[in-house]
């Protein structure tokens, strides 16, 4: 078994004037990741370092660069899971966090609850000594200019996240979103919602979601992804019926990231595009279009 | 296929005071979505009022008698879910609202979203006229005295919800509460997550859950069951699997009341106790220990 991470940058349509930035921030991740298993370190460790690394890229919709809600403030979704306990961790409707995929993580290491959400998540991150940033510090001009455009045009963009299986055979996810453009206030979408933005079990797989999360939400994609796995379907078929059927049966986009434990891997969408990046025996694999798998060999 | 709707009153341990308030009130809940359905009404509408008519009994852990979280305060969690469209509405954290099952149907109904939190809840109850009442008016005495005491005593205590088939054979389920007994602020539970609290799918069936709620989270609970119906299993051996699955691998005991489009229904626990009534055929079907299945004949 050869350790591996997956890094998605969010389903939907990538702009132009974007695209690179977006390609070279799922690179970074990614590599970032695996040098944490390279290392010997935990798929745990490496999905929250991709992640974190993500948050601070003002390219992406979560933590800097999060799309704003209806009353132009970011609020922030985030989830992890461990596949060997099962254990979790999500935070959602948070506000001036700089990384709520390490929050959520706390919330999983220090607490005996699954989700804090809204203020109570923030009074948290106090008690931890998580420093809150300022608002604007989360902000940049593209979050800005997309506020109150059209919602319908910007829907799909979003959410980043990251897969990984370790030495150990250990598997791990982590999500992490601003959300959907101009949301109501107090929105919250499949990213904190275990089964849906994400899930991880040793003894199947691990998924991160990304796309429109109120379909996500209603198919539960990241744990029907792994019931098809677990019927005998590969990490990339089970992946691909996972988003046909939200796509058939509720009309939603969106694409994943998807691992087993013995180290295959899977990025999909059915989106237009989705920026991605897979690190595994020494070789960066990344891609945009459907059909792309560039490959750098000597990561 | 004859119309069905189950109630559950929350997994746990009744206390001996509360057995006979607690089966009483799961009867007439029971009662109240059975006469919607017999009077060609939807099952949305069925397991609505049924666990509106548990908010309002101060016997139950949801809306009026919803458990204190550690500020003394009562921060509520509620899901609907439409199993014809997989449509589902969900709020968590919210304050001050007398049924909140209500309000999670309203964000299903006028949203473009699945959940609301917080603050963000509470305004859009406030935009769609829910009024808002006096906090102390959802706090009783005995939520008070549970407040601060030993929070493992009371750990399993939790959560009403409802299951029903209709007439067109469409499935539906409910689910709210209060929240484990001093609770974090913010803390989210099973409750509000779609495929842990809750899950409706007129292609295999409904079931709202009950129990320790981060357990049901790990698991994806509702969904798991569902899962398990898919692959051929009854409405009984399916929640029995999922609940033992739960148990044996996060160490979590809970509930389920489950339907199958067919009007099969079944109410099982792992849990001590769970109060729970059935309505089919014009008989009332209930119990609260293993095994107890009392009937009354022309409901």
């Amino acid at each position: 078994m050869f350790p591996v991470v997956v890094v998605h940058g969010g389903a939907g349509q990538v702009p132009k004037e974007r695209s690179e930035g977006s390609s070279l921030g799922v690179r970074m991740a990614a590599r970032a990741g695996y040098a944490i298993l390279r290392g010997g370190g935990s798929s745990m460790d490496a999905v929250v370092e991709a992640v974190s690394q993500l948050e601070n890229d003002p390219f992406f919709n979560a933590g800097r660069g999060s799309l704003l809600n209806i009353k132009g403030e970011v609020e922030m979704d985030a989830i992890v899971m461990d596949g060997k306990t099962l254990g979790c961790g999500a935070v959602s409707a948070v506000l001036n966090i700089a990384n709520p995929i390490r929050l959520a993580r706390l919330v999983m290491d220090k607490t005996s609850h699954v989700c804090l959400t809204a203020e109570g998540a923030n009074r948290f991150a106090r008690s931890v000594g998580v420093p809150e940033v300022p608002p604007e510090s989360l902000v940049t001009e593209y979050s800005r200019m997309c506020w109150n455009k059209e919602q319908e045009e910007k829907k799909g963009m979003g959410t980043v996240g990251a897969v990984a299986v370790d030495r150990q055979g250990n598997v791990a996810c982590a999500t992490s979103t601003g959300g959907v453009a101009n949301k109501m206030e107090g929105r919250v979408g499949d990213t904190a919602c275990i089964g849906s933005g994400g899930y991880a079990d040793n003894q199947v797989g691990a998924v991160s979601s990304t796309g429109y999360g109120e379909a996500i939400m209603k198919v539960n994609l990241a744990r029907l992804i792994l019931f098809h796995m677990e019927q005998g379907q590969s990490v990339e078929a089970a992946s691909g019926l996972g988003l046909a059927y939200m796509e058939s049966r509720v009309g939603g986009l969106g694409g994943v990231v998807t691992v087993d434990p013995q180290g295959h891997w899977a990025a999909r969408f059915s989106s237009l595009q989705m920026a991605w990046a897979a690190a595994q025996k020494d070789t960066l694999h990344y891609g945009m279009q459907t059909g792309e798998d560039f490959t750098h060999i000597d990561l």
